[in-house]
């Protein structure tokens, strides 16, 4: 490990002849070498997609110029919408939480553990009470206490837009948040709002997820993380697993048990948007892992 | 293992003292040997469910005059509702069939091996080919080729029913049977149909749901099997699982991927029944396995 | 749900007529009502193993007398070996722990939301700064740092076994302890020390399981709770879990994926026995859950 | 889908800057278009491994001479092993087969419906009974019965050889075969013989795994399918999976339950196998799915 950045390239463009051995070029040719690339090709839609990552030690292009050099010799010609990322570079990330705090309170002790490599600017919830939680975790971490209710719903949203602007927030994760953004939040962070749904999507959308599966009587119960878009949990699906339930479990039960794999859902997929291995094209997730 | 059979009792009824006691006596006292009992009290609605089974060895009431006997000193006192089978009776099981023919296959397989004590009297199918299959398998089994349209359903149906009745077929088994059985005909088999779907109910009912799942993009698929109601996809779930797919899975390769699943779910849920391990209510199963 | 306390019987017995009877009737004609009873005959060593839970609501034998009536007119007849337990009555638990924290944190955690319901009285370990951690959780659970050596490891056992017997512990978790504990200290907490084992056991016994999992190039990590004998990681196994891995995980990562896996897993495991739910009978757990 | 055939490369060496640029350079400046391509750089050997796939259509080498350019243009500067294959190369495979006939039937009920595409040339045997199954799925495949005992084995394994020289295997999967290879007869083919041991590997190395288990009383049983060393039960993982059982679960229970494991882990093998995505390198695998 060389204490040198890496750099990351996401991207994707129609197929066509010698997109590897151009992107790998341009990196060879200045002198990097390539750590990981990872591709991956639709078939049905012929759509190309590509995870690469190389050290910058001894790179023949300055961090800031590589973007520019790079949609001038490669992407242009491929027709390639693309992302640059820096493997040092890390995340500024704001927590949304209602009541429940199991995940706010995993994704802290996975921070302090550097599970999870990003700087926790913020959390802002709507009860009170998660303030304590905050700080006893991270006595630096600011908790923002903004109440939502029908009426004040534009103004609260406006207000944590702002606070997220001033923190620079590039990552919000909704860690059990109880309320639905509004489209004009959403546009403002387009596959930058990652959330956490306690079912096996699209198995039961919306409200009370384990109440419906109660009532169904289903035999497994899952847990979704995916980014948020402006069709409620309709968005790309990140990561899903799920648990084997049975008939003596009550809906209590399923609430308790669900717990566990809900941290564990989220924590997986907020950690794949830290190491950018996440693609997003047409409501679908391209996972490099 | 003795060479006598075992009667097993299926019962439910509003939870009260005693019915553990009264139940487990009247086997005692008729010199029976219990070998299993499960039980499971609904703590919402306060329903007690049980399945007891015990060997006939020595046991003083005949085999046919158990079931009054039991209505009569115990079942009528406590407004229980119950069915009793013998473990020595096999099923008379008939398999519907359409294009796909792996569940088919497995099923005749796992009878062959005795893992599926079953009796199978019939194959019903709306393809000709089929027939070869059946016959390869087990050249003694019948085969019934019936096609159905939407102008000769309700004639074909009867026929269907017609060979179910003769054959005395007891359970039903649609082994990706790709036509929709109407409600006069699912009237005549309460619980006694049991369907595999090709999803993770209720996530994708109805037609295509390697198709649905492909385009929701989802990162595990599933397969579920449950007795038919008069709704379609939502009778009561016996038995689901799932496996993990990513986005370099085309929707073929989840199709093949979940042939094994489907085989293994409708499976595992015909031998639950063979074994009367399953109590319906409410729309949900109580599984005692 | 009543105010009143659950009596649960755990008993083992050579198999014979009339067990169920005998015992159901023991509590109806006591005027208890059975909430849950669960059996298990085992078809090679004949041995019948029950778990029976009944509320003490208008029950005729005093709590402090049960016991005894159990023993004169049922156990005694049976040859029957059995634990009587009350829900209400809360284990006190001690935790020991080494350098990792993250079962211990999970377990506190778990504490106070209620899913896990015991009295942790001390955590006892062998690093200093686990204080900081134990006291972040609950400042009212007493921390005891007692360092092991080769040299004082009798001495120092010595200690601990003071400390459990003045808090009057009966159940210990070994939450990722590094110590191999002695048989004398094992000897006094006969199925009453739960460990975690990084490892799908038997697989991996001993030390570093993760390195010898990554350089054996399996494909699945695994997680093994078991109660402590005097065999290293041979004791009767709780519960199991596993995840997938491939070869893109360096032994760091398997350690970090193992780590929720861990929690899940010993949590599951203390969870049963403080519900009661777990008879041990020769190198076995039947675990009634 | 072209008509036309692919060449996939599977290929490690010491990491170097620029591998990826010239390999994809070779493919791109002789009109090749790449389909897939992943690669993974172990970080503690700093071994690059890679697999890479394009179609010939235009390719300007011809098919018999792509070893020797590659070898020439490529391989020989960066000190790198490769083997070369063309998707349409159909591998010739054998099956040796004891009397567990479960295995036998999936793989070639898979190769009947497409799942495996291989020709299957031979199956062999040491139980006669097995040829009346292989010829009911396929009257053209042969049988041969060879028979083995201690005094006999070397003359048998002789013949055996000749059988699979004769037909030109190139795969050897072992479908529940009980006899040992010995290390002369594995030499012939090394990470050519595949594998189904009953266990999760490395647990219950040996005989009798589903005894072991059930005797160690583990929660999960498993299947490991591996290429064949010299080690018995050591050779380089592929694919394993587990299914959960409990306590009331018999050791017959545990061979019934494990058969549907069993079929899927080895016939997921042996698909990636056939589809040139298997590297082997000290023991490890390292798989390109």
């Amino acid at each position: 490990m060389t204490n040198f950045d890496n750099a990351i390239l996401l991207l994707f463009c129609p197929d066509k002849k010698g997109i590897v051995s151009r992107v790998s070029n341009f990196i060879f040719e200045n002198d990097g070498n390539i750590l990981n690339a990872d591709q991956h090709c639709d078939s049905k839609t012929n759509i190309f997609y590509m995870r690469i990552e190389w050290n910058l030690e001894n790179f023949k292009i300055k961090k800031e110029n590589i973007y520019a050099e790079f949609f001038k010799y490669v992407a242009d010609n491929f027709d390639m919408q693309f992302t640059l990322h820096f493997s040092k570079k890390k995340f500024n990330s704001a927590i949304f939480v209602s009541l429940y705090e199991h995940c706010l309170i995993d994704l802290l002790l996975k921070n302090i553990t550097g599970e999870l490599n990003t700087n926790f600017k913020v959390v802002i919830g709507n009860h009170k009470d998660i303030e304590k939680t905050v700080k006893h975790y991270n006595k630096d971490l600011e908790y923002f206490y903004i109440p939502i209710t029908k009426e004040n719903k534009i103004k609260q949203e406006q207000k944590q837009l702002e606070i997220l602007k001033s923190y620079k927030i590039d990552l919000i994760i909704l860690a059990r948040y109880m309320q639905i953004l509004s489209n004009n939040f959403i546009k403002e962070y387009p596959n930058k709002i990652i959330n956490i749904h306690h079912s096996f999507l699209p198995a039961f959308i919306g409200a009370n997820p384990y109440k419906q599966a109660f009532e169904r009587g289903v035999k497994l119960i899952g847990a979704t993380s995916h980014y948020i878009t402006e069709s409620l949990d309709e968005g790309p699906i990140i990561e899903q697993d799920i648990i084997r339930i049975s008939h003596k479990n009550s809906e209590k039960d399923l609430i308790n048990l669900g717990k566990d794999l809900e941290k564990s859902v989220l924590s997986k997929a907020v950690k794949l948007h830290l190491e950018n291995k996440i693609l997003v094209d047409n409501q679908k997730t391209i996972v490099f892992n």
